[in-house]
């Protein structure tokens, strides 16, 4: 369904920035091609409800073809970009080249383990839905292998959940955590006591939520405490093991590590031969064009930008929104000017790309949710915490969840949970046993998996 | 918690017949246990609609501590069932044996290729959520490559969708992918076209439905037809391989092949030490007991129970719910009788076992649902086809779904896709590749999965 001779938009992941920028696309004369990995779209900033049991991965993700479903003009791919030939003019997959006019790359970014990649088995971190559906299952485990410990009358090892990082994404993992050992489980075991489950939050820096103004990160720590959470800033993770975490010589006891400590861009960032920055980031052009290409533009998480203060800006969902559209606008603009031509050849053949307008984010403030009633937000000069924050968070994130289905799903869900403390998608699904990242208190578990696999004549997955 | 003294009552699983002996126990005077390999209960009647995207695992499946909350006396032990000694009266687990007084075991069943374990590979059933989601996961896989496919160029090849075995789930996997194909799909492709799949369902019986009657066989038969769905009845699969199905010498191509034939009791049935029948289940006393055992009582798929007119009780959700409560009926009975002594003692010193009652089933009707407004009922003499029967089947359905906040979600969940042809669960979680199943048309793909890997710094799964 492709015209030939209509300019071809490449947009490589449906993130926040990519499917932004493929809708703002979708009525100008071109023919878009989204890549990604996944079929579907995820709600990164619910994801940590996933990785708590309170969502289902389907209430926070959509398959990306339904998303753009209506656009004619916009076809969805589903597979895994290897490199580009900025030269040619192509992406390249292990299928296929496809070759693009306009190249948009919206890969996002991973974890970073700072160099010590070996803590990863025992410190998963929250990016995906397979990792959200990782700690999941490592959380609700934890408790049901000590209920079957106390219950053999063997003493139950104390539960300890250290989450490193207290950026908002660990924030939340750290108050949702406190939540559900102290409400949700209370009442659902016989032999341990979930409430009494210890709950650390550890932080290099010197306070949590670094990102807001100082008095919200006082309030945000005060609101930790009151849900029952330990907070140790200015301590630096110096070594996991399995049962363990350490900060400098001190050795703590952990049942359960989860990661919100580093962000590391796509190495596709470095493929694009450019330099990147300590983070893998991809240096690019006020326009967030590539420089020397102006026909590829890179955006979200795995650009680096600065904005007029010389700050540069956070990788969060606005921003990657913001890019998107903004590259959008500049291709139609150029189209627009250039007619039917393939752009990138007006390009390269001494367009005007001089007078590209420079990217501008307009920062409408920031929201972070700690659980129950809740949050920090900053609005400019106002700062709000606790209900009334909270309140706001819910309705800017249930607002922009995709797709309409969703968004009453989500809230029934959590009018429901919010009454109740019942969290609903609390499956433990794949592997019901321990792969050594944790101090495996049950060691014969593990050879007793050939034994499940038969009893269970399913596929091997 | 647990009171030294009280008679312990264990249960091995908790699926329908396990969680409804429990709940009927509630009130007694004993301790239960109730052992699952899973921290949930399955609602399997709406397995295939996990299988087909249209709900989320967490919608038709609720923690079984959830579900037993409110009875103090009742713990739930996530644990593997290894076996049992029934002289020393104990149920066997890798980490440690659990006493009883009285044993039910209600372990269910799982897929059975005649033989032919081979082809569980290439054919998966569907009796888990983690069955339902690989299956979910190759139809959905199917069209993505085949949509790469021919948006490089190539000739797609033709996709095949074979089922096999023309049961109750034989038909609703077959008539919901028709659906899936014809409706959900249908305008999200732009290189394919969904509604050209072509979707066969295998029987080696004379007809679809054999357990009902031949009217309403005939019935769904010319239902799945209207749905697209091309049946071919006394056809036997003599073998399954990559990309085809062979029925006697002629080949049929198959792109993805779904099991829906065979049935095999747990291998826990065996481990009983009494005679087992062909499909491995336990042949049980008229009052469901283990013969010589009478304090051991087994339920649901995994015994073997013929009613008054000599036929074999099906393996269908209400005999298993019919069992467990009247397991839970004499048990509570020979305790008030015996008083709080151990009941298994007062048995095996002679009490009197014989003038238990016999189990009888009542047999309320059979609904077998087949897609959007298509189904069949039988309730005694009455027989109803069509919506009527759907309505009934899906009303049936959520009055008896675990737990009120999954009935009002899955609800609303439905009316959106009989509204909007919606399916809301269409992700594609675990491996993007194929692993052998099929033909695979993408060789390469195969190869490129450490890049995946590396730019996506998950834990490894």
């Amino acid at each position: 369904m492709t015209n030939q001779g209509t300019p071809r938009v490449v947009i490589v992941g449906a993130g926040f920035g990519g499917l932004n920028a493929a809708q703002a696309l979708a009525k100008a004369p071109v023919n878009i091609t989204v890549i990604d990995r996944k079929n579907f779209h995820t709600f990164q900033p619910l994801l940590y409800q996933v990785a708590t049991a309170g969502l289902s991965p389907g209430e926070i993700a959509a398959p990306i073809r339904s998303i753009l479903r209506s656009h004619k003009n916009i076809e969805v791919l589903m597979a895994e970009v290897t490199g580009f030939d900025l030269d040619r003019h192509t992406v390249e997959t292990p299928e296929c080249e496809i070759p693009y006019d306009y190249l948009i790359v919206a890969a996002g970014a991973g974890h970073s383990y700072f160099g010590h990649d070996a803590w990863e088995p025992y410190a998963p971190g929250l990016k995906t839905i397979e990792d959200a559906l990782e700690i999941r299952r490592r959380v609700l485990l934890t408790f049901e292998l000590a209920e079957r410990q106390a219950s053999s009358g063997e003493n139950a090892s104390p539960l300890n959940f250290v989450v490193v990082g207290a950026g908002p994404t660990g924030v939340e993992l750290a108050g949702t955590l406190a939540e559900i050992s102290r409400h949700a489980l209370a009442h659902e075991f016989r032999s341990i006591d979930p409430s009494r489950t210890h709950i650390l939050l550890i932080e290099g820096g010197p306070r949590v939520l670094a990102a807001y103004a100082e008095d919200l990160s006082r309030s945000a720590q005060e609101q930790l405490n009151r849900l029952g959470v330990e907070v140790r800033t200015s301590t630096v993770v110096t070594q996991i093991e399995p049962g363990a975490v350490y900060a400098g010589d001190t050795r703590l006891p952990a049942t359960v590590v989860l990661w919100a400590a580093g962000v590391a861009a796509s190495p596709l960032g470095k493929s694009l031969g450019v330099p990147v920055d300590r983070a893998g980031r991809v240096q690019v052009q006020p326009d967030l064009s590539l420089p020397g290409h102006p026909e590829v533009f890179v955006i979200g998480d795995l650009a680096a930008l600065k904005d007029e203060q010389g700050k540069m800006l956070p990788g969060v969902a606005p921003v990657a929104i913001q890019e998107g559209r903004f590259v959008a606008k500049v291709i139609r603009k150029e189209l627009g000017r250039a007619g039917a031509l393939p752009c990138s050849r007006s390009l390269r053949e001494g367009g005007d790309v001089d007078v590209r307008p420079k990217f501008h984010y307009w920062d409408k403030g920031g929201l972070a949710t700690i659980g129950r009633a809740a949050a920090v937000a900053q609005f400019g000069r106002i700062h709000i915490s606790g209900f009334i924050a909270w309140l706001s968070w819910l309705f800017v994130h249930i607002l922009f969840l995709i797709g309409f289905r969703n968004r009453l799903l989500v809230f029934i869900q959590w009018a429901w949970s919010y009454v109740t403390y019942e969290r609903g998608a609390r499956l433990i699904t794949g592997s019901t046993y321990l792969h050594g990242w944790t101090a495996d208190p049950c060691a014969p578990a593990k050879a007793a998996q050939p034994a499940q696999q038969e009893i269970h004549a399913g596929p091997a997955k």
